[in-house]
């Protein structure tokens, strides 16, 4: 087991591109209030066309307006090269971009075939690298697709060939529809880290069907320190049926500290974050240790 | 890991006993839609003073209308021997009895000290062999106790060492409010395992904090093969703060199933089970298979 992990909060992005588009105020003090928790990385916003995601649409002014920590690694997520463009000059410095592991999926998100994709990907890592940039490329439906079923690991493993040949400095996997359980995170991951060892790799798992946890424990055994997480549990994905919100941060976090594994986070920090997510949405979010509270009551 | 696991279904008893009373008919209907899926065992009732938990005041009728299949293990909680002999001439031959391994918890619940608990279910056990039923002891807070915080595993430890000196044939380690994570489970169930290797041991788990199918995936690198579960996620604990359900069954099967483990259930009439369970209740249960459905459709 790993003494520490790295978590990526992912709620202002992932979470809040896929709840009703609320105010930028509100997206700013979300922000400020999950950077006060010490999560060591944030991905803070999108850049993508308003028309196709308008929870997004003012990016620019909730980066320019929330407040930056320098310990913290925020990142921005982009489709293309535009957004890639946008996010340079906002002075991101961490830029993600997915491609989905199903040709259906990607089809449906992107309105292109993976191998296409993946072009565009090749193209992007050099203009991200030409800017100083690093590149982080996310595999979306690795662990199975809400269209084609299940998603032959060696499809994935193939895929990461790809773009880390293209430069890719680091790559996560994207359970976007909740279909992973423990022996496909084994079976995903081990391939992978075979062929690449010292590839930095991120898992990024929904609980759709309540095995998110079970997926990060295995994940742990296998030597893996980064994690996504969503504050509050926000976000889903809305290109996909039946996809519902992203593990909560603070139970993935609840988990590691009460298994001593450190995250750096202040997990009451975390509860008042995730109650502002809440009260941003105007929903009650799928969190448990939110609704229940910590195992126990002095638990940071 | 194992090949087969068996899950003992405990909806009919632990879920509707933690939610608004329902009528006779319906818990008939949830009984024998539950029997139909091919679960190998179920809890059926409790026989409980009707003052204490009016929502299994109708026990002997529920039992008495309830469809048995000579392939499905039933059994019956009872708090005390007045209970037991209730059970005995109801007909059963499974019995389980709760023990608290917290002080405090077994107080509240019992309104007597965990040892003299120890002292009434030696009795007990007694009562039960004599009439030719088995005898199962369920430590509950083994994990973790809402009023006193971490339990010690060499509490639990003790309290099984006494149980099967008083002539116990199986245990359960119930997670009452939901406080167990992975290493606490490893750290019970491997201390019991090497005091009494052949002793069949069954896991109870919460689902209150997300951890229940991390804490089962633990579970089964330990060999573990038998769990509690709740249909739709019912119930959880009236007299502890902040509980809520029992990991839903079909949450526990889907997983299952997915790692190639076989339990014997249909998970199609499972989700039928679910639903009407639900429709019982009146109230969305929190059971995200029932919600999303199974990661393929034709999953069985």
């Amino acid at each position: 087991m790993p003494s520490a992990v790295s978590i990526r909060e992912v709620g202002p992005r992932d979470g809040l591109q896929n709840e009703d588009p609320v105010p930028t105020e509100a997206k700013v003090r979300l922000l400020d209030a999950l950077t006060a928790t010490g999560v060591g990385r944030i991905e803070a916003v999108s850049f993508v066309h308003p028309k196709a995601i308008p929870q997004m649409a003012d990016a620019d002014e909730v980066w320019k307006a929330a407040s930056k920590n320098p310990q913290v690694r925020y990142s921005a997520l982009v489709p293309n090269s535009r957004g890639a463009q946008r996010a340079l000059d906002a002075g991101f410095t961490e830029i993600e971009v997915v491609v989905s592991a199903s040709d259906t999926h990607n089809r449906r998100n992107l309105n292109r075939s993976t191998d296409e994709s993946l072009d565009d990907i090749a193209a992007l890592i050099d203009l991200l690298h030409n800017a100083g940039a690093r590149a982080e490329v996310i595999v979306a439906t690795s662990f199975g697709c809400p269209y084609e079923g299940d998603v032959d690991p060696a499809r994935v493993a193939s895929i990461i060939d790809r773009v880390v040949a293209d430069g890719a400095d680091r790559v996560a996997f994207g359970d976007t529809t909740g279909m992973a359980t423990p022996p496909r995170v084994v079976a995903v991951v081990s391939r992978v880290r075979e062929r690449h060892p010292d590839l930095p790799i991120l898992l990024h798992f929904h609980n759709t069907r309540g095995t998110a946890l079970a997926n990060v424990y295995a994940a742990l055994q296998l030597g893996v320190t980064e994690f996504d997480a969503s504050v509050g549990g926000l976000g889903g994905c809305p290109y996909a049926p039946g996809a519902s919100g992203n593990v909560a941060t603070e139970e993935v976090v609840h988990m590691l500290h009460d298994m001593g594994i450190e995250t750096g986070v202040d997990l009451a920090a975390l509860l008042d974050a995730a109650r502002l997510a809440q009260e941003i949405v105007g929903r009650e979010l799928p969190s448990g240790v939110l609704r229940a509270g910590p195992r126990l009551p002095d638990m940071r």
